[in-house]
């Protein structure tokens, strides 16, 4: 029987959001209910809050990166049951049947996986996020969190943290590998404590020096800024892996004559606009340009695993609900160290 | 003691080429002396000769697909014999010491290694290409042509041949791998009938249908013409490798989009400008876009043997010294099949 629940949605476009009411589907034979904790902000909940990605479905209830506690499950769930500690990120399902999904790649789901939000799922009907006191998952798509991990600092893992992990992880981040990660955000800043969980050399490039002490207090062994042109001089050829979590346009070539022979530059953030590319920096020392989309839900748990045996979550300011539009604001420029989490309970 | 040679040689950018003397340096302990009897007239050697590619070296004798018989060998030489057939490419020297020398990789030394013409070597001179009756090199530099390849068809394989065949066995071309090859010049033509040879299925993306035929008779299973906008829908996330074998700019967010998951487009081809890529597109499909330059001694080497065991070689126009100047204007109106190799003993 379907439900509702309390929840925060932008009515539109642009308009702040507020508090109101949304449907949840019954809990179906392979559905978890989970009685949501914590919500983190992830800067796309802006974007598509906004519309900024192109047209969007309102009300929109924001939010990927949930943690929670399971509290009612269909009889054919087998891999979580109630009371247990829970998470969902990006994704609420696939297609389950393309090479992808087979391959266990749901996040490259070549029929389209269902965002967690703004998204309309197989059943025809739009998907709400975590900005709400209950959703109802496909426990495919739920991840278990370590008991030794509280719920608040893992939440921003179920997004920000697999979406550097996953790249970490391809392109082999381990003991030897030289990584540079540009930005100190929420996706920086998770990417310097896994990399440097991985086993590798990590390096931040941040725009300025400002977040300088944290970014080594967090496992960096470098920490240039990219403000500073001798930066470009003096790292010319050092990394097997950059990993670029900034949105903004970035020059390219001066990035891409920072890789060693072989090496890759990797995006998880999105710019806008397309970016100009010089074929020779890359001809010349067999470099790599990439991206990569957040992670598979096996990724996702196997970063849970690896943070919890390393003690890890983000870095957060928890919020009330009532502050959520001002997070908001805040996230857009800059201020916050390094994500905020909405407390659900004051939802 | 150094002695002199015949050869075709540009006096000044632009100038035509004319015959003239150059030195040749004394025949070191551990240098082969190198009758030539073929070299391949390659895209590059003109872009060079009208300094294209920004200050050269005057005068400049181009040609870096050599082939010829070894005529004397220094005390220290144990790779080569005197009567052996063997080949040059695009290198002569490297610095042998760096990272990537020590990996087998002289065709990413950090130092620089010497190529062919239009260089100094490490010893200070000028450094003269393949348009010429004889040339000295280090054995090191120096790869052997198979009894069964004739010198003629061999010549173009130790640059264009060797240029799509590194990309081609570093992104893992083989059985099972679909692999589009963008361009049917002098390099594209030899990747397809090397990645057919490697066992992978082959699909020509060139501008138009003209050389269909060619494309399918030299192993492509598909061909199909870019100006048709079609293609791209049809083809839409074909590919495991695209190897884009021209220096026109190319629209990448087209070819990217033609790429399966974890796909990767190789520039073996040098555009001048700069090309816009969209990150979207990337990310959405974990695409790589990369590039690679020539290859190793060693990857030489395999690919002759592989060209040998298949009965491979490039398709070739035989001309005569005198129609040196001739072949540059043809090879810039794209009017060859597929390569113009100079008969030395017309020089």
């Amino acid at each position: 029987m379907t439900t509702t629940t309390t929840a925060y949605a932008a009515p539109a476009a642009k308009a702040p959001l507020e508090r109101t009411t949304i449907p949840r589907r019954a809990v179906g034979a392979h559905d978890v209910l989970i009685d949501i904790k914590f919500s983190g902000v992830c800067h796309s909940d802006i974007h598509q809050a906004r519309e900024g990605w192109g047209q969007a479905i309102f009300p929109m209830v924001p939010g990927h990166e949930i943690t929670g506690v399971v509290s009612r499950t269909g009889p054919g769930v087998t891999r979580h049951a109630v009371g247990d500690r829970v998470g969902v990120g990006v994704m609420v399902d696939s297609c389950r049947d393309c090479e992808n999904c087979r391959a266990g790649l749901p996040n490259y789901c070549l029929n389209g996986n269902v965002m967690t939000y703004n998204a309309v799922g197989y059943d025809g009907e739009p998907t709400y996020g975590g900005y709400s006191r209950q959703i109802v998952v496909d426990e495919n798509f739920v991840v278990r969190i370590p008991d030794n991990l509280p719920l608040d600092i893992a939440a921003p893992l179920l997004c920000a943290g697999v979406t550097t992990y996953s790249p970490l992880r391809h392109w082999n981040a381990g003991p030897g590998s030289r990584i540079a990660v540009v930005g100190m955000g929420g996706l920086g800043h998770l990417a310097v404590k896994l990399a440097h969980a991985m086993g590798a050399e990590v390096t931040v490039l941040s725009q300025s020096l400002r977040k300088r002490e944290d970014g080594l207090r967090l496992g960096a062994r470098h920490y240039h800024a990219t403000s500073d042109p001798k930066t470009f001089d003096e790292l010319k050829g050092s990394f097997d892996l950059i990993l670029s979590t900034v949105s903004a346009p970035l020059d390219l070539d001066s990035y891409l004559s920072l890789l060693r022979t072989d090496g890759a530059l990797v995006n998880v953030g999105l710019p806008e606009e397309p970016l100009a590319v010089n074929m020779f920096t890359m001809v010349l020392g067999r470099r790599t340009l990439a991206g990569s989309a957040c992670g598979s839900i096996q990724e996702t748990q196997d970063m849970l695993d690896l943070c919890a045996a390393h003690g890890l979550g983000a870095d957060i300011e928890r919020i009330d609900a009532s502050q959520i539009n001002e997070a908001f604001d805040r996230v857009l420029s800059s201020d916050v160290r390094y994500r905020f989490v909405i407390d659900i309970a004051t939802l």
